[in-house]
């Protein structure tokens, strides 16, 4: 067997520049469409737009009163009203025609009525409070120049000048082609060797935000002839064709070949990462592009190379993310090779953004779910330093980064429980929780880069959580803030086949491990050195995880026999449960934080009944003293 | 016949209190419906989230290469490569299963190919290049909180995750209610007396944005009946009913006695401006808003209450519209009693923004259309001086703003010509014109309010335009670009009734003047003096219009016989032109900013063929000097 592996790895600016060189007679092409004004928010004009009637089309009352002809107004004076007979005018409201004999307004209010007419103490010359014609639009007038996207008051102003239809852009079509043979649709039943196709929807999601419209083809199989068919009835019937997968150099990509064989590869591979196998090509003037199967290298790839393309076939301005400066939190070793992009959460911590890098893998779609946009390392840099300035391109809006209680530390099932009671509350927002152990979430904190630490430290004197405190704030002002107590034990298959019961039992099966610094995993030390247990005995104590639910998982899916974590998650994953003992999850910050409007909102949540009885309800939990405050000088 | 003129008038801040609490419960009340996860895009979740499978669903080849079982790796190492039988391995790809007996993968680039096997040169512990299962999405794993609006990598993820439908919030419905006797639909023939109904397309597109469903009811009479039997019918049907106009205190205002008859009336009458005759009212548990007919007034009563009504309604968070420091370039005065929203053109001219006050009245749609947003002066302040600081709420990007060329000075139809072009252009540059007359645009660059000025100065010495630049920038460096050659004329009715040929001829009968320092005005008055004709001897010398097309629109709906202006405004009213004399229209700017890429790209449009091409259909232009420039130092 032999594998090419090696693409070509163009920077991605120079990419861009070839791929608008080969799209640039097909821009020039204009491709529009006659259609209602009334239908047309948010389409692109694709010719000047004149007014076809005048607002106001005629002359008319600027406010209430009468309508008078002005002559018949010449001098009246405070000393010496003037009596208009009442055949001389007639009471207008505002926007009432004037029309001859008339050519001015009297308003109401300096009319004096009586029986036998209006008196007035002043003169008027001729318009005055009268809306001239086409004050506010002009018959002839450019309303609109070439490429407006037309919004609300816009289509207002097409219906009141008599502009009913008009002549736009059509909006550009976008094939997205799956491909592979291990590919099923969400819909089918999957079996272990399958992947469930997902990305056409991520496709589909992207070209609806850049006003395009998409059709998704049927899974097409890893067969060359098979895909080209598909290729070829794409670029008849689309503007734009995307090829899902089989887009790098292995022994079932097909997508270059298709490609070149019907057309012309203009690129195949990019110095990006993720998103290293891309390929741009055209078939005739179809711009067809083959996007990586990862997830991530997908997301970037079409962001990158097939949304502005859909927004300049649709005459749209393109968008521009916002971006802003962030420290990282961690060094983060890049390559020198690649333009990197990497997934990070973002803080605002003490008046600053701080970035977290998340899962680096390109088929970790959760690390952009959770992400609040891309830190972008550039080529020939060796990568960031701790507390380096970044730049991060954003995917949420700084507002709502400015409203999010970011939390770092031990996971908890509650820390779900208490987002959706933010989310559930009347209050701007939002909790933002990270897990990467109790002992990191603590020097999270103590280096600003969150602003609240969830912990469950048992330490040497068999208290939770104070020690530590006390040893790493030693100079500052801090709160602990009781969470809850709740039950650590051993995570079984349904039914224990394996019979086991203590920590004892570890040495003779498959056991899945929490990461070191983790709260969990200093308690299984802590029970190990207790009993005397040599951790070398144990399979799978390297096996590493950062979650009770990943623990779990792994038991529930056979992957290992046993695992030490929290009820919640043995229950959620069907297994079950042996407990050996209660530890204390607890949370801190700056005391001075907790007058934080978010804090407060943080520590409502806790302390309410509503927060219990879910507590209870998930099991393994005591809420007794959940929300009381100690502070430590 | 009486009018109740009064209203009352209620701080905006109170009122919105009011409204928040009257519609409390409402918002309490769940309103959701289960649709298929793939067609949720921009839909709220209304319960949290779970996965229901992870991702990877079972160990998979993180990396291309070979499956083994880690065990049969031990003792491998550089000096003794360790031969694997081909019984003990398979080729997998990345993706594919790691199933029993096998344990770890060995990268491709790790083998050593042979006739007999493959070779390795390290051992492999358990899991080594596996993906785990739940690496990415874990089983039972919180996806998303509730209230998250989903995007498209959302989406993916909920159909990788075997979520296949789920629990959003049913999009709002809104009902839109025009009333007004006098009021007629864009389709129909219309006459003197009429006004056509454009509102409701404002509100549709308004409520798109707050992504509301809308339905327009046929136009109702101004009859308490008929706009009661409309609102009953849209309260049984809708959320929420707005009724359009008929909201103020007039003889024919009945929108406040249907909602009084009906439900509850909170509000009537906000101390903003426009917008003062606004209703908030409750009929049952339906918000009805009576929203006034000036388009001005009801955008900006929609957008203030409509729009966040419907957002909170949709559990979509609120829209923050971006907010800059702007100088005012005008003194504005303001009402004591009322917040102003004054729409204003927005320049960011040597690195601060210029804000330049548009038409102040509640019917000028257009200057809403041109603006770059709402100038906000409270309640209790008496206004803005010339260059002091206002808070400006925009409505276009801060980067469309700072990429626009902002032009200020006389009126020509080329102005649009050249937009048009900027529009073709594949630069991202934009021309924004502001039609003041000529020496009011040349003051405006010489305070720093636009970047460019256009002028027709006709000068003592008979020379256009450079005593000027020389007067009003003499100790500056500018830059003169010759614009076109045009004819100023008399406009006519067309086949000239009145038999009209020189200037001589305007005081036999009604003449529309242009405004004080438009160039137009300037040349009329040099020729009233050449021929010793007095200004006062003229109708309607004192009635003035700002635009050329607006002089031809008053000739042609025979609201005057004659003015004086350009022949290309005339052919396009239909009116006739007698030809008085050519006229250089030149445009000013600093020399440094012939360097800037707008201006360039200026220049560019009125050097090119394309550009004398227009002109020539146009008639009436020279175009040999256009674009030439010259220097004043």
């Amino acid at each position: 067997m032999k594998r090419s592996i090696y693409l070509s790895s163009t920077d991605i600016e120079e990419a861009k520049r070839i791929f608008d060189d080969a799209i640039k007679s097909r821009l020039e092409r204009r491709n529009t469409e006659i259609i209602p004004s009334e239908s047309a928010y948010g389409r692109v004009i694709a010719q000047p737009i004149y007014a076809r009637r005048s607002v106001p089309f005629y002359p008319s009352a600027a406010m209430d009163g009468i309508a008078i002809a002005s002559n018949k107004t010449k001098g009246a004076n405070e000393h010496k009203p003037l009596l208009l007979n009442t055949d001389d005018y007639i009471e207008v409201d505002t926007g009432d025609p004037i029309v001859d004999p008339y050519d001015a307004v009297i308003m109401a209010e300096d009319c004096i009525h009586s029986d036998l007419g209006v008196s007035i103490i002043k003169p008027h010359v001729p318009w005055e409070n009268v809306r001239p014609i086409g004050e506010d639009v002009t018959e002839g007038e450019l309303l609109f120049a070439m490429e407006h996207v037309l919004r609300p008051m816009d289509i207002s102003v097409l219906m009141a000048a008599n502009q009913l239809s008009i002549e736009v852009y059509k909006q550009v079509s976008i094939a997205i082609i799956p491909t592979g043979s291990e590919i099923r649709s969400a819909y089918d039943n999957v079996e272990i060797g399958d992947i469930v196709e997902s990305n056409s929807y991520l496709f589909k999601g992207l070209a609806m935000e850049a006003h395009a419209l998409s059709s998704t083809y049927p899974i097409v199989k890893d067969d060359f002839d098979e895909i080209r068919q598909a290729v070829e009835d794409a670029v008849k019937k689309h503007d734009v064709v995307i090829v899902n997968a089989g887009s790098s150099a292995g022994r079932d990509d097909y997508t270059v070949h298709v490609i070149s064989a019907l057309g012309k590869v203009l690129i195949h591979g990019l110095s990006i990462k993720p998103g290293k196998p891309a390929i741009l090509g055209m078939i005739g003037d179809v711009p067809v592009i083959g996007v990586p199967g990862f997830p991530v290298s997908a997301h970037i790839v079409f962001e990158e190379f097939v949304t502005p393309l859909l927004l300049k076939l649709n005459h749209y301005p393109l968008l521009i993310p916002e971006r802003i400066q962030a420290y990282s939190t961690r060094r983060i070793v890049s390559s020198l090779k690649s333009k990197e992009y990497i997934r990070v959460k973002i803080g605002y911590i003490n008046g600053r953004f701080v970035a977290t890098p998340l899962a680096r893998g390109a088929g970790m779609m959760m690390s952009v779910v959770k992400s609040e946009g891309y830190a972008l390392i550039e080529k020939n840099r060796e990568g960031v330093d701790f507390n380096e300035v970044m730049e991060v391109q954003l995917n949420k809006s700084i507002i709502r980064i400015k409203n999010t209680l970011l939390a770092v530390g031990s996971h908890d099932l509650i820390m779900d429980v208490i987002s959706n009671q933010f989310e559930r509350s009347s209050q701007p927002y939002h909790l933002s929780s990270v897990h990467v152990g109790s002992y990191a979430g603590l020097l999270a904190l103590s280096k600003k880069e969150s602003a609240l630490a969830m912990t469950h430290l048992l330490e040497s004197n068999g208290s939770y959580n104070t020690e530590s405190i006390r040893k790493l704030f030693s100079t500052e002002k801090m709160a602990l803030i009781k969470g809850v107590k709740r039950i650590q034990g051993l995570i079984v298959e349904k039914g224990n086949p394996l019979d086991i019961q203590t920590i004892e039992d570890l040495t003779r099966l498959r056991f899945v491990n929490r990461q070191r610094g983790a709260g969990t995993r200093v308690l299984l030390d802590h029970w190990l050195k207790q009993k005397d247990i040599d951790s070398e005995k144990i399979i799978g104590y390297d096996k590493e995880l950062t979650t009770h639910l990943a623990v779990a998982a792994a038991v529930a899916n056979n992957v290992a026999d046993c695992g030490l974590g929290i009820q919640s998650a043995a229950t959620i994953m069907g297994c079950d449960f042996i407990p050996l003992g209660l530890e204390d999850y607890d949370f801190v910050c700056y005391a001075d934080f907790l007058d934080d409007p978010k804090m407060q909102l943080f520590l409502n949540c806790i302390r309410s009944e509503e927060f219990k009885d879910v507590c209870k309800s998930l099991g393994g939990y005591d809420t007794s003293a959940s929300g009381e405050v100690f502070i430590y000088d």
